[in-house]
């Protein structure tokens, strides 16, 4: 169990993330200094830096508070009944949706995701892999109800999120807006194809 | 027919794209100035200036080269013999090692098509509609010929082209270049999957 100190630090922490973001989402996370966030919460920078070797390190831990918001509503996806071609459909739907929702009313925000995939920081392919999981689980699912053919579902969870990149990628997503096609529900209709 | 005059400025327009791309190739596109591309020719910036408008014309230019390169390899391959999911395999295996030579060997004239995708130059939409058009053939030839099941030859390009955006894409190949799956066959089997 965690004793008072561990707790209190842990929400000094938290209240340093939570400011960050905010402030990222202001100003974006290049102009935001340690010294902002410390004046945010009146204490020293120094303060700061008991929590966090660094400034690299509050970005990360704001953009992966991001990833665990899209992780989140993928593993509820991932859970519910359903047909397993439906779910799939609604995993890459929902990544497609916090994707577009961020990009259009937190800019900033989106433009930290956009950095952390440029520059492969850790917490991505942490998160890949998450989503990756909730996938195959799916995909298993689908094989264990005779909704799909039998095959390597870790595998075919990579091919599925590879031919969806195009919507779920921060950047890629971006680039390909102006294109009316493809679709998600034609992407999906064609994958499906492939798994039954 | 075309007159001496005409086809000495051809000439010229051509000996200032292929000083270019070297210059490019050496000093980036970035560093490369209209005063530097002159000098090699030893002509005046301002003859340049009569036949490209501006630097940026001249940047579309060679980018184009690059993509044409990528094209006529790409129209080859559609127009051999063979199994359509051979020859549809062979596309975006050509595209990806076409991308991945210059990468290896030319960065600095890949960074240009990096520029030009990021920035959606017009040149970029032209030529995903020449691969789209050499997917779709194959695609036609395929269904003709009993290989593949019937359907819309031209949206199914775009599925297959979009669901290999990783292996063809300038700056998402190099993104993804050290994730070990999928490969190229995983993908292209999976795809063609969908196909039969």
């Amino acid at each position: 169990m965690k004793n008072v100190t561990e707790l209190k630090e842990q929400g000094t922490q938290l209240s340093i993330v939570e400011v960050a973001e905010n402030l990222f989402r202001q100003l974006g996370f290049q102009k935001t200094t340690v010294a902002d966030i410390a004046r945010e919460l009146q204490m020293s920078p120094a303060n700061v830096y008991r929590f966090f070797a660094s400034k690299s390190e509050i970005n990360e831990a704001v953009a992966r508070r991001l990833l665990v918001e899209i992780e989140t509503a993928v593993k509820d996806v991932a859970k519910s009944r359903g047909p397993a071609s439906k779910n799939i459909h609604n995993i890459i739907a929902t990544i497609e949706t916090l994707n577009a929702q961020r990009f259009s009313s937190d800019r900033k925000l989106h433009d930290l995701l956009e950095t952390a995939y440029n520059e492969h920081w850790p917490i991505v392919a942490a998160h890949i892999e998450v989503i990756d999981k909730a996938l195959a689980q799916v995909l298993s699912a689908g094989m264990a109800a005779g909704e799909f053919k039998k095959g390597d579902a870790e595998l075919i969870a990579i091919l599925v999120r590879s031919a969806c990149v195009r919507f779920c990628h921060p950047r890629l997503m971006v680039e390909c807006a102006q294109d009316p096609e493809p679709t998600i529900d034609q992407m999906m209709a064609f994958l499906i194809g492939a798994l039954k």
